[in-house]
């Protein structure tokens, strides 16, 4: 591929992929991070592209700019260890992008399950921690199973609540596998993430009656009024964001949701994640697993379907499919935004 | 109160909670668990009933005593270290009733989390594990934050399947509280539960579009006719309940997804769970985190509400609140149930 875009089908230019990381590698030594940190951080946003979470792409390459200028980013910040015992790690990222930050963390979090059979590391005062599946998949590829979750700002309405009170408080769940490589969930908690709700909304679409409610807290079918992302079964989704918030904002020593409640337009407060790593070794059946992984795989696949379905598609399946296509085709970059990295990288 | 039943409002007669809990310990010390474990298995079953949990109480026990019977259950089983690392450990539940496991399980993980800093207890080969809100509240009163999942037998479709091939794949997280008590969120991965239909099938009802299928794996809206639940936000609750299972069936080395959709009339293949405890102390703020959760609290009751809505409730709030009532009004269960229990009880 050159660094000329694809025509797009109906949406952004498509672009290089190859090139789009090498302008990320660019801003962020630039702004002062290392070639490799520069490097770790642009692999994930690159990735969140090629597997469809362009919301987590490089449109957050600005963002993170202007963090780093207003000092919220610390483009040269690295975790450090600020407690530890046999099972767990308390890391701080000192401001540190997420996605350095992240990667650090898991890092350390599969060697420590790799001699101790599992490991609690909570990740404290870094910024937005991007994709987390990419985490969770990171640890899988090691060989080891993952849980991920993370506070962040509240933008989902708690159950019966008419104004933004909760994050869409993600999981990210991955187990190694074995030719057809780790199963990976990452979800939302919310039934429409909001960043599904933009896209709905830029083209006027319709949604269904209990995705969202409008800015005064009136539900709404309009995508466009529908700012306030409702959670996935009520009371479900949202006591699994606020537990989220607990494990991690809370129990990390850095809550989010009850200072930002209280002051909505104070100082931006980080984001915490508990990343909870096991070792197949330390459990029943570490030589089989992989294969009980395959197993599993297959016999959902040939599970018979319900009327008008095409294909049983397994957790992360859609998004293997799609980073097939993107490493050919490109990825979906609008040219405004493409500007704006332009003129960061120099 | 008395063991006279109360008059029920449309529904069994209510039972003395303390009388039920005697009738269970005398079944199951006849059976031949001692009076200490029985004690443990009554405790779990009767605070289910306290807590609305009603499927998961004595409706169980003529099963338990069934599978007693027939080897499947030991009534004097007793949980084995298998094998046990500085974060992990393998029980073997050696076919102990689910919640005699389970909490011999909940104890050893918190007793260990609080030299470790956390701990991820694995149980492989129990029975039906029963309502596992009840083991995460268990480690929450002792001051522990814990996850706890498991796996089980298919009832729910997995996203675009005709037939049952997931479990119901529930998951019960809860974190200590200051004055107020910890936090506790149970739920199903399913929209509603098997049991919730099957009462709302007793007196005919209605179910909305998308809660279930029949038996020919068509949606169906009548209750009476949904005899497989459908999962929580499709491939999301579908999702969790399958990475459910990896991580406890497949990771205990006793797989129960596979081996029942290839044989779906074999032999029981027990149960497994995974329980994660965590210290606060191993983390941010320890002395904080109690007020921080009665502060979250407060924030989250106090938001405005949506029109129409009377009250926000926090996770396990409605429970708490029924608990109060039932231990003063007594606990419903059917004429033919204690004829059951009363015969098992001899």
């Amino acid at each position: 591929m050159t660094d000329t875009p694809s025509p797009a089908k109906g949406g952004a230019p498509l672009r290089d992929p190859a090139h789009l990381h090498a302008l990320v590698v660019r801003i962020f030594t630039r702004l002062g991070s290392s070639a490799a940190d520069a490097a770790t951080l642009a692999d994930m946003l690159i990735w969140s592209h090629l597997t469809g979470r362009d919301g987590h792409g490089v449109v957050r390459v600005p963002w993170y700019a202007q963090m780093a200028r207003s000092g919220e980013l610390d483009p040269k910040g690295q975790l450090t260890v600020e407690r530890e015992l046999p099972a767990t790690l308390l890391l701080d990222a000192n401001r540190a992008a997420g996605p350095i930050a992240m990667v650090a963390a898991t890092d350390r979090a599969v060697a420590r399950a790799r001699t101790q059979g599992g490991c609690f590391a909570m990740v404290r005062r870094t910024t937005h921690t991007g994709a987390i599946g990419y985490y969770a998949l990171r640890a899988a590829e090691a060989g080891l199973a993952a849980l991920v979750i993370c506070s962040g700002k509240p933008i989902m309405a708690y159950h019966g609540a008419k104004v933004a009170s909760l994050p869409t408080g993600p999981i990210a769940i991955a187990v190694p596998g074995g030719p057809s490589g780790p199963l990976l969930l990452d979800m939302a908690t919310s039934i429409a993430s909001f960043g599904r709700l933009r896209q709905l909304a830029a083209r006027d679409a319709e949604i269904p009656e209990g995705w969202a409610l409008d800015k005064d807290g009136q539900p709404t079918t309009r995508a466009r009024d529908g700012v306030i992302p409702l959670p996935l079964g009520g009371p479900k989704g949202s006591g699994l964001a606020l537990m989220f918030e607990a494990l991690t904002g809370m129990l990390s020593g850095a809550p989010v949701l009850v200072p930002t409640l209280a002051d909505p337009d104070g100082p931006g407060r980080g984001s915490s994640a508990l990343i909870m790593v096991m070792d197949p070794a330390a459990f029943g059946a570490p030589e089989a697993f992989a294969d009980e992984v395959e197993a599993l795989r297959a016999a959902i696949k040939a599970l018979p379907r319900q009327d008008g379905v095409e294909d049983i598609l397994l957790p992360g399946e859609r998004s293997k499919a799609l980073m097939a296509t993107r490493l050919r085709e490109g990825v979906p970059v609008p040219d405004a935004l493409m500007a704006d990295l332009a003129a960061l990288a120099g």
